[in-house]
């Protein structure tokens, strides 16, 4: 079973928008195609950094089949499922478990505060048993800061007790380390994600399977690179030079400023777009960024921007 | 234009499920005639009381259509439409004024934290643009303990300033009686509601025009009659009165305990039924409850367990 777990370099994939903030397919498939022709493994498609919790479940079934229908392998996908009501998480789930993707990245319902273990319990076993579906497999999505509803380890303990076929991975997004080893000593038969690279080989080597990265939409290449070559006698100055770029890139909003960087990168100035309530990088804000990367030695790969049209 | 704002007592309308958590609509519908009977001004279906962040984009459109098709007049309804998408809170927020709610009760997209003033106006904005219809009335609806992303007196200005007719209240669920008074001050056109009614007398004193409170549910009738009589000699006995029963009820998880109350009151245990990530309350918890409302002298005015069927 092992084997059919995500693993390596997965990215939450930036969704573009049309200038009335629409989803952008055209640019969305063009992006997807990139990233695997970068070295990606899979797709992460409606994560944080993808904009998903601005998107409603209808956009991201479209944007979905989109993919699909452009001939992105569906076992390269790892959709993002977690929404607020039970019945968007269970009718998303459900359309990816169908459309045969890899697994889900499942959120835990975030607009409830302090709720208990039993009530998330609740929620996450309700949406395995409306899927009702053995190929479902789900990746929970710990992310504390943004979600203010936490994943704890007595509720995966208990998730991964009785759905042990259907429960079988953890993005971390907790930015710390030593949560992430601890996830991995806890629990040696599941796929764990750290949710940035500024750790990752010290990730890989307690056992993690990869990474999940935003930053993975513009350093994929780095990213890929050091999971491939953790053994390499140079691992540890490759993870010095992706953690520099993921510290320049974090000290800014970071969805605005990948945007910022593919739109410049592209010479094509609709990538800036971005759903409210999130906000374009302005343009000195743009070039400071921009400046501090040249400094890092840092180029966004090109790509030409007809791939994009 | 003021006469027609809501004012008086509006109620954050609990949602009953049926035992598989479906909305139960029968018992929606007869919960709402129960509550106008009891003297509210009308309904703000799809709060926070109303579990309505754990309800879809389509069940809510169903709820809200079942209320209009069983004769509950719209201009007594109150529809929470503020979504984390976008596209989901105009889809919902033009539903409603087109057809003929009194308004809409509006969130801010409570996913992404510490967004700008900025990124917030725009997507209050384009909710507004996009549903473009002069009818539409927005509530804008603060609750930054839950949401986690507040409402700032600044976004309040610039979207009254932009947006006059359309933007014409707040509710404020701050707790904090000091806010209520400053929305009171700075916003002398608007309708300000406390979120509460524990100083709903003093609010009323400063020219809040009512109340939304989670307690109406099944404290109508105590409230409804503080707002008659909020000049009576007995004005300060009364408002004791009701803070006593909402300190008894929000000392235990709020929506819970008054599902609770209502299936025993009514004889009806599926009103217990709570959609995950919320829970039932424990048995000894609520004889726990009971008790310290009966030693208050509170019961909850009864009516006959057939009118939820």
């Amino acid at each position: 079973m092992t084997d059919s777990l995500a693993r390596g370099m997965w990215v939450p994939v930036l969704t573009p928008f049309t200038a009335d903030f629409q989803p952008d397919r055209p640019r969305f498939i063009a992006h997807c195609r990139w990233l695997l022709g970068q070295g990606a493994d899979g797709l992460a498609v409606f994560g944080t950094t993808s904009e998903a919790n601005s998107l409603s479940t209808g956009e991201r079934i479209g944007l979905l089949d989109a993919l699909i229908d452009a001939g992105i392998p569906a076992q390269r996908l790892l959709p993002g499922t977690g929404m607020c009501a039970l019945t968007d998480s269970a009718t998303l789930t459900a359309h990816a478990t169908l459309n045969g993707c890899r697994g889900v990245l499942m959120l835990p319902p975030f607009y409830y505060k302090n709720v208990s273990e039993d009530g998330l319990y609740a929620s996450f076993a309700q949406v395995i048993e409306r899927v009702g579906n053995s190929r479902l497999k789900v990746y929970l999505y710990h992310i504390p800061l943004v979600a203010q509803v936490p994943i704890g380890f007595g509720l995966i303990e208990r998730l991964r007790r009785d759905y042990p076929s259907s429960v079988v991975g953890v993005k971390d997004s907790s930015g710390d380390g030593a949560h992430t080893a601890e996830l991995i000593r806890r629990f040696p038969g599941m796929a764990i994600f750290p949710g940035a690279e500024s750790y990752l080989l010290s990730a890989l080597r307690q056992g993690a399977v990869g990474c999940i990265s935003a930053t993975a939409n513009i350093n994929a290449a780095g990213i890929a690179s050091l999971i491939a070559n953790r053994d390499a006698p140079d691992a540890e100055r490759q993870q010095e030079r992706i953690s520099e770029v993921r510290r320049i890139v974090q000290a800014y909003p970071m969805i605005a400023a990948m945007k910022g960087l593919l739109a410049d990168a592209l010479g094509d100035p609709r990538w800036r777009n971005i759903r409210p309530p999130l906000e374009v990088l302005d343009e000195a804000r743009m070039r400071k960024l921009q400046s501090e990367l040249d400094a890092a030695g840092f180029r966004l790969p090109g790509r030409s921007a007809s791939a994009a049209a």
